[in-house]
């Protein structure tokens, strides 16, 4: 089995095309990781995940850990071979969840207790405990445990943040076992300081990670700030590692960060707004609720090669939504995800063939184009 | 094309095997129908109610007179065309629906007037105007619209009940418009009263509809009396129509009907279930959501081929079900779709052998069983 690595195949201005090699197969960067936080990317198969040519999910170890709890799904070989996931799996430390979901959390140097926002029940999560679970849930790719600076926050608040993180980030390379194919991933932190996001950068290389994440974006600061501290950041990342932008975002977000220099993200966009009946298409986000569908024969995306948008009108879309059928929200994840993935495969190719500045500007123009003109 | 018809193949004892031909394709039978209430069999793709092997599936006036509305589905070609069905489909006539969940309802010779549970709207349904709209919603099988006569009911009121209804069948197949392949069934009625049945099929029969279905069971009267009304009032219809046995059942209330000479069934149990953790199985249900599944690595069923029982461990069932995650309703679903078509494939199956006294006194013994045993 080859060991885990990372090949920079090609590269446009500051974006990237790459691929990495895992114990669970290989994954084509630019990629879209889609979100399965409780071992099931919600609403959909795997075989429809696998179908939209996704290479790699995401699961978080905030909610396995309370269920079904780490040392079940050990017993069941993992969360891959538990939900039937045959290609690589990333699990996150459980940090952000823990800030922005559990309850009366108390940080300390050592790590964070909390209650569960299930139960209540209370729960300890450290560098070293974040770093075993994600073994005993299989992940591919394990992320370092460390604390999401919260924005804003000024330069004391975000220095003494991140440097606890970097602590922390020498106590879970410790703590991770190696084994052939796996990879650990560090978290840059640092806010939007320019200083602090090299001085993170420089802690986290010397441990060697075989990845590297930007953490503390997409909280809130808005576009252009998270653009702005891409481009301070990334250039003074290795470049022969791939690199992570955590929880990132919206279709416009991911382009841009890929023309800034990084190669993997996930977010539970796509996933989540199809549950409330937002479509994405290369014309921007659609309501498929709004009444204006009702009549419309149309496929929600022209382009589009999913089941939702070959096979149905956006007037059946909207009506499955008005009743609360299932089936909508089913189909509508279902071209999200199609969605997500057809515009990093595009990019993907784009940089294949050296004209990644022409797609990313068409991209942009188009999306900005708003929904087709409604029948009349 | 063909026209609508019927060919009985075999027979043993009262049960039968036949073939019903359609504009919309073949249908063996005895045959399971899911139900797809608003134009979608919930939670299942079309693709994944074809894989289950049904060959026809049932969708409810009621609903669609509400939303999306007759006229346009009319427009979109039907509720086969909008929702991407390629099969035949069948619709009831409403009747049983506005009885159920209609409110303010008032019924007269003529037909009935009630306000939508939805939003309170007024609607009126009459023999003439459910066959259109079933015309519209272009239904492979119409059914005539008729009261389902409540149970119990005393001889009089069933009489009286019964009698309107064979008038209301009358104005139904007058007001049916002949298709190549398409076919009305009427709707025999009177309750648990041998001689009403016997007059229902009489008046039926003038009428020459392409099928009989038997309505006004599994209302309360339970398995013993229902049984009891179909020993006595399958004889009298004709057998070279089929026989549609409305609303049920149970598994053992399909495998004991087709033993008393029905070919049709439907009913919401197998779909609703799934959604509430309930799958079912050779040997008995199984309530998904007891903790007794938690660690459980084998399938809900070990004899079902569905995804749910080939690539998932009852514990990941379980898990998804406590998450309310959608996956697990939709695998659950699909494995009780898949059991209803299972079930009724062995007996047509056994039919065609000559064995389906001992394929039912098997299924009864086996589901009397009840789950396996628990894990220690």
């Amino acid at each position: 089995m080859t060991d885990f690595s990372f090949t920079l195949k090609k590269t446009e201005g500051m974006a990237r095309r790459g691929e990495i090699t895992t114990a669970h197969g290989k994954i084509q960067t630019p990629v879209f990781m889609p979100v399965g936080t409780a071992a099931t990317v919600k609403a959909m198969t795997v075989d429809d995940v696998w179908a939209t040519g996704a290479m790699i999910i995401l699961a978080n170890t905030y909610h396995l850990m309370l269920r079904p709890g780490p040392e079940r799904v050990e017993r069941f070989g993992g969360i891959r071979k538990m939900m039937g996931w045959e290609g690589p799996l990333l699990t996150d430390s459980g940090g952000f969840q823990v800030m922005s979901l559990g309850d009366l959390r108390t940080i300390d140097e050592d790590g964070v207790t909390f209650r569960s926002h299930l139960d209540g029940s209370k729960h300890r999560l450290t560098p070293e405990r974040s770093t075993d679970i994600q073994r005993m849930l299989d992940a591919t790719i394990t992320m370092a445990f460390d604390e999401c600076t919260p924005f804003p926050a000024d330069h004391d608040v975000a220095a003494s943040s991140m440097r606890m993180s970097m602590r922390w980030a020498e106590r879970c390379r410790k703590a991770f076992q190696r084994r052939q194919g796996y990879g650990q991933f560090g978290i840059v932190q640092g806010s939007v300081y320019e200083d602090l996001r090299r001085e993170s950068v420089e802690k986290l290389e010397a441990l060697d990670f075989e990845g590297y994440a930007v953490g503390g974006l997409a909280v809130g600061e808005g576009q252009q700030a998270m653009f702005d501290t891409l481009e301070f950041t990334t250039p003074v990342m290795r470049a022969d590692k791939p690199r992570y932008l955590m929880g990132v975002g919206k279709p416009g977000d991911i382009i841009g960060s890929i023309a800034r220099g990084i190669d993997m993200f996930d977010c539970v966009m796509p996933t989540r707004s199809g549950r409330t009946g937002q479509g994405f298409t290369r014309r921007g986000p659609v309501n498929i609720k709004n009444a204006r569908h009702a009549d419309d024969p149309r496929p929600l995306d022209e382009q589009c090669q999913c089941p939702a948008c070959t096979r149905y009108s956006r007037a059946y879309l909207h009506h499955l939504f008005r009743c609360d059928e299932v089936l909508g929200l089913m189909l509508l994840t279902r071209h999200n995800i199609t969605y997500y993935q057809d515009i990093t495969r595009a990019a993907r190719e784009a940089l294949d063939e050296g004209r990644f500045a022409a797609y990313h500007k068409e991209f942009d123009e188009t999306y900005a184009l708003g929904d087709i003109e409604a029948l009349s």
